[in-house]
């Protein structure tokens, strides 16, 4: 039976923060800046009320988030925690599986969601999901009806990293007139927007640039100019002593090349075990193909698993993107 | 004798436009998005309120800036154009040596120099010059004080690409809340963001790709990890027929290094003439090492020429940075 929940109690949300003293702040596994964001900006808010804030993820902060105030207090999830607590709030988490083992922790209290996924399942006895370019931005929400004088630089800056991290510094389609809005105000409390970015997307290792050197001198471009891809046998990685992790990102450069639609990087994690991610620029719905493969995604990203050679995988998923942009 | 002249002549401004007809628009050599975009708006805005407007420039407009409404209008000085006009705006031009030849065609009309550069030298019969992230936010404000009502989708596209050239997409210090506030009002007209980004931040020819990847091969780090150079043999450029055009950006590599405050770039523009970028990401001030071999710039982007060999270039200007970042 489809859950009936509604999907605004903004309004219960600020009775259960006043009526209660106990909170547990998580999100999903994965954490990226606007989970970690969006729950610092939570915990500060709630202890400046008094009240008693404790914050456990499924996985470790990651480093690039380190210099947020307040980091150091999120806790690894592991079998032996123990925490007293009334309210659980679950940030930017679409179901109540993504918040992993965290939900061992969770008896009988008051779940709390607030999160900007469309799809998500209103899993909470109180939900706050509304369209937003990030849950930061309903956590925002909250603070200014609750008391906008506990505003201060820590936690605008959490705030401002998170909607950095979920609009791509304001770039991606998402980014809304009150994105902008929101960023305005936090800028009033010294936030030191050009330090966040470098830590966000400025922030290399020496291995990744040396992969991203390899992999480019791979770059392959169709006789149309529309179709771009690289690759990453498994033996660069050795060869720089890289992980996957550096290779993140790595898509946006065929992407950029003037006048491609459609870019694809092929990373070969085993022999015989072929990652492929499709990315678009405009039109072409990557989606498509990847489906042709058992994979999924999105219209403008996607991606699928094969299962054979590097080569094989490359000459099947171009000849699948060429015959489909064929009909556009 | 120093100029006195004021340097907010806003209502004067607004006075001319109301009472005169036709109309030159400027801006600076070598244009960017900030200049483009401005001068466009002007232009779209005047012809709303129905006067005759000239754009000259005394450059080409970069490819990246073809996508925007009547950026084809916009015509590139020579001798031989005649223009007749009553006014002349320039945009963006921190003195009158910045509209270069485009100079030539001004005899005794009104002069209006608007502007964001602090050392802008009020060379204008009348200025307007202020802080701002561009001077785009000048020419928002114009139109804001004397008729909202012919904003449209050309003219805040315009000014968004202005915005988001001379902030790095928001991620410069130079952003304020009044630059948000302004984005936020822009995107109700059907701003497409994620398109202009593309056309400006991620818009490389397939030469600049092959360039990066060999120059990130180049990648050195000192002992301490906080100095990281890359350099770029004038023989690169030819093995894979890019132009020095294609290396922009470039220094950015070395600078997204984990831990790295000084990133340098060594370009042999000809053998015994080496170009040295440098650049900081906090506190050093690069310029110092900049002003030793007679270069110049800020603390965080300065430049130098070396009339040596590459490798020469390079243990000097290191070896200065060395001796300079142990005084921190
Ligand atoms: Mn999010
Ligand atoms: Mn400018």
């Amino acid at each position: 039976m489809k859950k009936m929940n509604k999907n605004n109690d903004l309004d219960s949300i600020i009775n259960i923060i006043e009526n209660n003293d106990r909170f547990l702040v998580t999100s999903h596994v994965n954490p990226d800046g606007d989970n970690i964001g969006s729950i610092l900006a939570l915990k500060i808010f709630l202890e400046q009320l008094g009240k008693k804030v404790e914050v456990v993820l499924d996985d470790e902060v990651p480093d690039c988030f380190s210099f947020l105030s307040y980091s150091q207090d999120i806790k690894e999830y592991n079998p032996e925690l123990e925490i007293d607590f009334d309210v659980l709030f679950t940030l930017d988490s679409g179901d109540w599986e993504r918040i992993s083992d965290v939900a061992d922790l969770v008896d009988k209290q008051v779940i709390v969601n607030i999160d900007h996924h469309a799809d998500n399942t209103l899993y909470g006895d109180y939900n706050l999901v509304t369209d937003a370019a990030a849950t930061a931005e309903l956590i925002y929400q909250l603070i200014i009806e609750l008391d906008k004088s506990k505003l201060n630089q820590d936690l605008a800056t959490a705030i401002a990293t998170a909607l950095i991290t979920d609009t791509g510094s304001f770039r991606y389609s998402n980014t809304r007139p009150e994105t902008h809005q929101i960023m305005a105000d936090l800028l009033d409390f010294d936030v030191d927007v050009n330090y966040i970015t470098r830590q966000i997307f400025e922030n290399n290792t020496y291995q990744s640039l040396m992969l991203k050197a390899k992999v480019l001198e791979t770059l392959e471009v169709d006789e149309t100019a529309k179709i771009a891809w690289v690759k990453i046998p498994e033996h660069f990685l050795e060869e720089v002593g890289a992980t996957w992790e550096d290779a993140e990102g790595i898509v946006g450069y065929p992407r950029s090349l003037q006048g491609v639609e459609v870019a694809v990087l092929f990373k070969e994690y085993r022999p015989q075990e072929i990652k492929v991610s499709l990315r678009s620029n405009e039109y072409f719905a990557v989606d498509k193909v990847a489906h042709q493969f058992d994979g999924g995604g999105h219209a403008k990203a996607a991606g699928c698993l094969l299962e054979c050679g590097l080569e094989e995988a490359e000459e099947k998923v171009i000849e699948a993107v060429k015959e489909e942009i064929r009909k556009y």
